[in-house]
């Protein structure tokens, strides 16, 4: 008989929620999902796709969780995006069979891990550079496999992509020049253009964005360059995206949570998405009159774009969340002066949803008040 | 016989680096730790301690990593301390069995979750409200544990801890009433105090902070209350609390790795730790002849800090990172306005340790060019 006497064995964190429990009573710093808002931002993004004849195809780094995906291709996304190969990695387990990443890939090994990952999906990826154009060509080879190539332009983001329609074409002529590779386009996305705050602005960009596109795909098309689909446009241009006559295909990510950067953004018309996303915390001292401590801080949340709102549909009253440290954030009263007690349960709007969601393992989702599913957050820290 | 279609069971992304590999061939973004920047700052740690005659007890919340924390326990560190509940769990599992969590709990589960704990290890935490007390005494009392609790009074930080001698006699009268809970004695950190730029601001801080606690110190030991230990002190401020006379033991964190904002401090006579994180990052884009895109961006560093500092050692000449986007870094070209080339590789010091390493499961420890070993972040996202 063996006994064991190490207790440690049987010391388990217990798991972040279970479905039927109160959200009051989940433990925080946690990250909750209201199914509601977020079921219908889905509904609402894809509907606007399917009005405009546009196929959606949604960016996963913004939640980087396999359901979140599964979910938005059950109502007709085409397929999804990500940023890095490994990002891609658990979508595949999970059975999405059509990834484009949506970026230039480069250094040791991320060719030959795109290369096997088209052996079981359809998987296409960036390029803005002959030298991507010929590591590619050789990873697939290795494998055995094919894989579709877009050739990037800069539409203003000044990022990654090439300058002008000689530089396109000369890729182009570089992807037809390699069996094991297809080429899939053009992609033409503006960052940059996505959080201007007012409309006018942004539909501007937008504008700017499609016609330097336009220009490009005209002449590769003159050249005989077949360029079955043009996709970029993220949540802050897509309606003006979607009625561009450009773009075939549009990648928003951030529609679906909404973050505090993005409520922002003055927003026109019909297209409104809601705060679905939220981050659990609890007052944790209230030893000063002036301020309460909660238990969420940068560990917790990302705040390069901002600090976090408190969320005032739970009567937060005017409450403002105004210092993070690594572990603690910092409240102050609003105009009604009142703070919360010790142990009272606050629900925060991050700043910015997808680092956000790249410190959780696990989504909280709630309906209501009650912890309806619990959902891993497979891609977190995949950036490779 | 079965035979298994889904080739994607296949699909597995690599280890991040193998012991033997070069730097250079390590697929990025990657941390990165120079192992003998590393001893060096702990032995050098070590030994300040040890002249003063105070007890270390450095802080895993910036590293997060057992491996490193038993190398500091190994090294002559009487134990650790955490900044969570569920933070202190890898620990335990790794066999460290003195944990102080400098730090209030508040808030479902976290209680049992520390008396559960303090069956396996000495487990400490901090309190700054008499209802703390009441709920850890309930918890320990169900569980049958014992803990050791310190009040945590505030030295300029403005943030947890009581603010005067007389709130912490009656926390103490109320750790005393509870037979399960020992009084440890006091907690004082002074954080903001740390990233002053100048020694002499530094100094006097830090003379503030242990003038005041000198001052609570002496009221409770004149009220026949024990304080056995006082506990407080970091990277920034550690010369000064070594020599205050009035802590006897030091809980700084961040002197393992120096990042680039502890770096930015102004550094008195024989007190130096040098940078030995960094994060591995390859140029994935050329595309403008002015700038250069790497794969590092928001998801591979905190900026809450400031942005990363390109880390010259390795002939970066002045090179610049400027912007980061969630999966992107741009960089800018130094005096002689050369910039590296597609697939290059460069090591970055990021802004801010703490919140970095939570980003990362794993630490890749490189012995000169060579990779020597790999480090699970056990405790990356355990913030609850």
């Amino acid at each position: 008989m063996t006994i064991c006497n190490d207790k440690s064995i049987a010391l388990r964190l217990p798991p972040p929620a279970l479905p039927g429990q109160f959200l009051s009573t989940v433990d925080t710093p946690s990250l909750v999902l209201d199914l509601d808002a977020f079921e219908r931002n889905l509904g609402h993004m894809q509907e606007r796709a399917d009005q405009a004849g546009v196929r959606l195809r949604p960016h996963a780094k913004a939640h980087k969780c396999p359901d979140i995906g599964l979910a938005q291709i059950a109502r007709g996304a085409v397929g999804i995006c990500c940023q890095k190969v490994s990002e891609a990695l658990p979508f595949v387990h999970a059975g999405i069979r059509d990834i484009h990443i949506s970026n230039e890939i480069a250094g040791p090994g991320k060719a030959r891990m795109l290369a096997a990952m088209a052996l079981h999906a359809r998987m296409s990826v960036c390029v803005d550079d002959v030298r991507q154009v010929a590591a590619l060509a050789e990873a697939c080879a290795q494998a055995g496999a094919t894989l579709t190539v877009f050739v990037e332009i800069d539409v203003g983001q000044q990022r990654c992509g090439v300058g002008n329609a000689d530089a396109a074409l000369r890729l182009a002529d570089a992807i037809a020049n390699q069996p094991a590779l297809r080429m899939g386009g053009l992609q033409a996305y503006h960052g940059g253009a996505q959080h201007r705050r007012p409309v006018t602005e942004r539909r501007e960009e937008a504008a700017r964005a499609a016609a330097k596109t336009a220009q490009v795909l005209a002449r590769l098309q003159a050249a005989g360059v077949r360029c079955d689909v043009v996709t970029g446009g993220g949540t802050g241009s897509v309606a003006f995206d979607l009625t561009s006559g450009v773009y075939t295909e549009i990648q928003p990510g951030s529609y679906v949570f909404m973050d505090g950067d993005y409520g922002r953004n003055e927003w026109e018309d019909a297209l409104h998405f809601e705060h679905s996303l939220f981050i659990a915390t609890t007052v944790m001292s209230v030893a000063a009159s002036t301020r309460v401590v909660v238990d969420a801080g940068l560990k917790s949340m990302a705040v390069d774009s901002g600090l976090p709102l408190v969320w005032r549909a739970l009567g937060a009253n005017g409450l403002r969340y105004v210092a993070a440290n690594d572990e603690h954030g910092i409240v102050e009263a609003g105009e009604d002066g009142t703070l919360p007690d010790l142990s009272a349960q606050l629900l925060l709007v991050p700043g910015h949803c997808d680092p956000t969601l790249n410190l959780y393992d696990d989504i909280i989702g709630i309906r209501g008040e009650i912890v309806e599913c619990l959902w891993p957050v497979s891609a977190r820290g995949l950036s490779r």
